[in-house]
């Protein structure tokens, strides 16, 4: 499987990622994500389009590898309850859709969707990373107490990426409102998962939760 | 603002509008949203191309008239309980995520994004409808005495749409676990409109809560 060619450490092509970077970001902004061209994004970063295609093979490589660099999430640091967790992992959610713009992700993802390659990436190093996260929240959670067992991870996923995408993609509502939106998230995912809200088959008890997802 | 231009009701016309839609489905299924064009609408469907574009401007207006014309929603009956009546809301929203097509909805939300004039009739004709259907249920629950008041519409909606879309369409998850998740969806809500977990921001009290939305 083709991998994006990222060359290694050397001073001048690292400054040639970081200007390819901040003119996909900067004609992003400009002229939307289905108007970025590659020759384009050549232009404003004073490369040539030789210097970017040795790196990505198509406009959706590129802007795939630039935008997901910036989604990179982390665990956040234990607040000690599973609200606090998950509240600090569904703002990092939205600063995350926010940053990337909300305006691009559809394309993105309607891009990923329509190749399977970039959505086997997409699951790779994004929605694996992602419920990796979930699963050591959750696991903190199973240590306080918080919870006996640990849920179908997919299932804890949707509930928290969901209403912060349709806020900010579907629905375009205003993104001024999404902190606010991302400490309800957290808190109804909490009672769902503490107050037994979830169905019997994503608590199924198997050895391997993930195996579920 | 240019609108589709139906046909008024001749059976002829209505014939060529259900050959149209049939073929919308059709090649969707066979070839992706990405794969659609007129020209094969037009073969697989025995139209004219000219037969299409009087109804509709561009690829993306017909997939949309076709697609929305299905996920047409109703306010369900009153089952006597929030809850309840969440629930058929979130199973009417995710049967219609599963019949237009999971691989479809990205690139069809995509194009909408794209083109101001096909975002206003989809606020006009999806979302708008979604969120009148969404005050009717929350009003039957002021009515029944389990809330006191409308809370920000907008908000209910992210919540209810929020997860469904995220499994249905950026996880890609089981599409056969749809129906418990609307189930889960609707408890989740429910609880959070019901034990105050929402934002103060969200029960404004203003004297029209859709002035929020």
């Amino acid at each position: 499987m083709a991998t994006a060619k990222r060359a290694s450490g050397r001073p001048r092509e690292q400054r040639v990622d970081t200007s390819i970077a901040e003119a996909v970001h900067a004609l992003i902004d400009e002229r939307g994500y289905a108007g970025l061209t590659v020759d384009a994004v050549a232009a404003h970063a004073g490369v040539s389009t030789a210097a970017i295609y040795r790196r990505y093979a198509t406009k959706q490589e590129m802007t795939f590898a630039v935008l997901l660099h910036d989604m990179r999430e982390e665990s956040p640091a234990d607040t000690g309850t599973l609200r606090g967790d998950l509240r600090a992992l569904t703002e990092q959610i939205a600063a995350q859709v926010r940053g990337s713009g909300a305006g691009t992700l559809p394309g993105l993802l309607a891009d990923i969707r329509a190749d399977p390659e970039l959505r086997a990436r997409f699951e790779a190093t994004f929605l694996t990373v992602e419920r990796g996260i979930i699963t050591t929240l959750l696991d903190r959670a199973i240590t306080r107490g918080e919870l006996t067992r640990r849920p179908d991870v997919g299932l804890v996923q949707a509930l928290l990426l969901g209403p912060l995408y349709a806020w900010l993609i579907v629905l375009d509502e205003d993104p001024a409102y999404a902190p606010e939106l991302a400490d309800l998230v957290a808190a109804t995912a909490t009672v769902a998962l503490t107050a037994n809200l979830l169905p019997d088959a994503a608590w199924s008890g198997t050895p391997n939760p993930e195996s579920l997802t």
